[in-house]
């Protein structure tokens, strides 16, 4: 009962003016390596670039190296010492701004900026009340709708689950139109292919406005680098249309340190660094000053069954990736809230706090899988959605400064309550109180007999509750009828144009 | 059955010459304040010293502090500017051996080391199968045991249930006797009263030899004030009879903000602090020289519940009491995997995962509470107590330097296994994969579809297996006959004169 009113203010207290669109970090980053060390892994990265190379697999790409000066010899494109280095600092911003159709959630990505974003890419969904099976369009629908509810998702992400009910070749668009239309937040484009992102950029130029996207971000790619050293056709088909937009892209090796990457952590990160900056380089090649982000994935590999796991070397990795993306002076992407657990147990609940706890440690300007993500990626959980929320409310909040002024040190306070006494009742806690302590959803505080006496729910069980009740009290934003008619006719077009295709 | 014959081998390792006694940490601690605003709480935390004073309820220790030549207005104390900090900085060790019975688990606290203890003082346990219910003698054991066979415990601790079957005054007996007998790691003495302290340290002489014991440290005492500022007549009865046999103290208040301590974290910090150098001056007094610690313990507090949190302000503070602690030069205590979950579930999963890992970064010496707490303390949970082991082996690793070599950054092999390659039987992998990755006992990651057919456990339920079978494996370490018949001699002794009294 107290609960749920509870809730329900605190939806009532969803209005766009009082949210703020992003999180900015006021506290120190926790940096582990010196710069030494630093530099030594940032040699390694132009060693590989110039002694190594990369494998640029994409046509277009090639002719801009070929036309920069590189020398290419077949797919293997060599780059000279610091050349990507310079390419990327004399061109892509520090930060900048991505834009959402409601100016007010607008999110800046970069410096001290943090912007959380829901779980991408997964085939299947869970919850308490849904069996492990695949995604569908309307489970893609109650993940925007969730992010659009959660004042700690500020952005509505990407492919938050595979719709699997729509073919393939056409799902992009049902998702982009969701992100459109039952959000006002920020959302990224379709990258699996180059005339996906550019039904992406047509559907942004019609509820934008072309004028407005060509001369800001509405929307960023994903594009994944296929490590090692691997740049695939279709991601850099994806990025070209992105980029040549002035769109964003966020640049990400997926390395599982052994296999994809060496099994030492300053040997993954400087083969990341080596791939991001490449990567980059191109993109500045496509379009000078065209946003780009230093994306960052590393796991380790359990010995016992080859799967990915995310503990101490994966953590450490974070941190040194965040030293050099600000070395490098471009946003920085890592992190998320991620497990390979099954179910949302313990271990989801410790393995996904530590693995986004160092994530925002490593200064992450933009965070995918911040919420609802297992099985390292193959599920999205409705429930993890809104309790990592919580988890991500305390270490936000964690992440900004602490101060120390007379008032803070509370000397009068101290001795007007003297030995033995109580501050319940202080003034000075009286005019704080009801700030100062971060309260979760789903965690629960009460005691062993209220907890039993209100059902004795487990987190997973709380969490269900909580997800239901935010849906139930969803409302859409508004979108002028004239902009939804002209996505919906869009989409009818290109659905008329595309074949059916589940692969 | 893979997995049982893996705990097994790991079982098998755990010889006391293969594994550390304790943890040496070469990371960087994550300090967020700077050096100006550390000193501001310093400088506050002498105001209060000096302006409030600190209730001392002890006539011994209040004798001290005359001979001091300290004005005293009843039990109220006033200690002038820097009186406290000198006579520690003078005299107090900054790191100090724990012996233990077995000299290959003496620990060494302070400095960059750090000690892992369980949990300390539930009445209540609790299991997947063990409804939740008083602690018993039996209970105890077994913790005593779990402690003795998890690698990543140092400590055998103190309390680490109450065995509320044994007279409370009686019960420290069976206790000691316990930590002597079932284990042969470092242990903590009885509090609750001076002659317990007493008792304690007559075994410890049994244990030790009194010529022994005369000049090492063997036990500890936890010291709690009572916040604000009240120094108890029981607790410094008990830090009296430890101090002046050489032992350690650890001085801690415990603090709820904005109830017993400031709602602010600064003032809190400040208060703390106040309260400890009150206390690590007195310890001084008693005997110079005696190994003192500075405990830190403060919790939010729910503004809907009124129960204890540990949430951004409860971890912020433990950074800065780390760094105060470290600038006063003695060791430092704080923190464990505590959550106010009533089971081991996903809200027990994060919020124990976070208080442990920022007590980690904030350079924490001695953990008390490391593993096995539930509702804030009040349960001693089995199956956590296994589960927490997980996350403190990777905890503490994360607190190991990242070492930045060639053979680290692995240019040849990045050469070698080139663009699209594979790791997996690089030469660069295979010399180092046994060792690189930290694998748990508890956490899972297995497909979904092993899992299943493995018969779909949640992490509760795997860590009650896992903690059954370490049970069923435990052999007592030998003790001599005759050290083992006195000890029993003495606490028959000390049984038939104490009077039966359970409260």
């Amino acid at each position: 009962m107290r609960r749920s009113s509870r809730r329900r203010a605190k939806n009532n207290a969803q209005t766009p003016v009082e949210i703020p669109a992003y999180f900015r970090r006021t506290a120190p980053v926790y940096d582990i390596l010196s710069e030494d060390k630093i530099a030594r892994i940032e040699a390694a990265a132009e060693d590989i670039l110039s002694n190594t190379g990369v494998a640029v697999r994409h046509l277009p790409s090639l002719e801009l190296l070929r036309e920069a000066g590189l020398e290419i010899d077949g797919e293997q494109v060599r780059f000279p010492r610091g050349f990507c280095r310079k390419l990327i600092q004399d061109n892509a911003p520090s930060e900048f701004i991505q834009h959402a159709r409601n100016p007010a959630k607008s999110v800046r990505i970069g410096g001290d900026s943090l912007v959380l974003a829901p779980v991408y890419g997964p085939p299947f969904v869970a919850a308490e009340d849904i069996e492990r099976r695949y995604g569908t369009l309307e489970d893609f629908h109650n993940f925007v709708k969730l992010a659009y509810m959660s004042p700690e998702m500020h952005h509505s992400g990407g492919t938050i689950c595979e719709p699997t009910d729509i073919p393939v070749s056409k799902r992009h668009l049902d998702m982009i139109y969701a992100h459109m239309r039952y959000s006002d937040k920020p959302f990224m484009g379709a990258v699996t292919a180059g005339e996906r992102a550019t039904d992406t950029m047509e559907m942004c130029d019609i509820l934008f406005g072309k004028d407005f996207v060509d001369s800001h971000c509405v929307t960023m790619g994903l594009i994944n680098t296929n490590s090692p050293l691997v740049l695939d056709e279709t991601m850099l088909d994806a990025a070209h249309v992105y980029a040549a937009r002035g769109q964003a892209t966020a640049i990400t090796p997926f390395m599982i340190a052994g296999a994809s990457s060496p099994v030492t952590v300053a040997g993954s990160v400087a083969l990341s660094l080596a791939e991001t900056l490449a990567g980059m380089a191109i993109v500045q090649l496509v379009k000078p000053g065209a946003p780009v982000i230093f994306g960052y994935m590393m796991l380790g590999m359990s010995m016992r069954t080859g799967s990915p796991i995310r503990f101490d070397e994966t953590w450490k990795s974070l941190l040194i990736a965040g030293q050099v993306a600000r070395r490098l002076g471009v946003p920085f992407r890592c992190g998320g809230s991620s497990s390979s657990s099954k179910i949302l147990d313990a271990q989801a609940g410790w393995e996904g706090a530590l693995y986004m706890m160092f994530s925002m440690l490593a200064g992450v300007n933009f965070m995918i899988h911040a919420t609802g993500t297992l099985e390292s990626g193959l599920v999205a959980n409705f429930d993890k959605f809104v309790l990592d929320c919580d988890a991500l409310g305390a270490a936000a909040r964690m992440m900004t400064e602490v101060t120390v002024t007379d008032d803070d040190l509370a000397l009068d306070a101290v001795d007007t309550v003297g030995p033995g006494g109580n501050f319940l009742d202080s003034a000075h806690t009286m005019a704080r109180y009801k700030t100062v302590f971060y309260e979760p959803n789903v965690s629960n505080n009460d005691s062993f007999e209220q907890w039993t006496a209100a059902g004795a729910e487990n987190a997973a069980q709380r969490a269900n509750k909580h997800m239901r009740q935010l849906l139930a009290d969803y409302q859409a934003p508004t979108l002028d009828a004239s902009v939804d008619e002209a996505l919906q006719a869009y989409i009818q077009k290109r659905k008329a144009e595309l074949p059916d295709s589940f692969a």
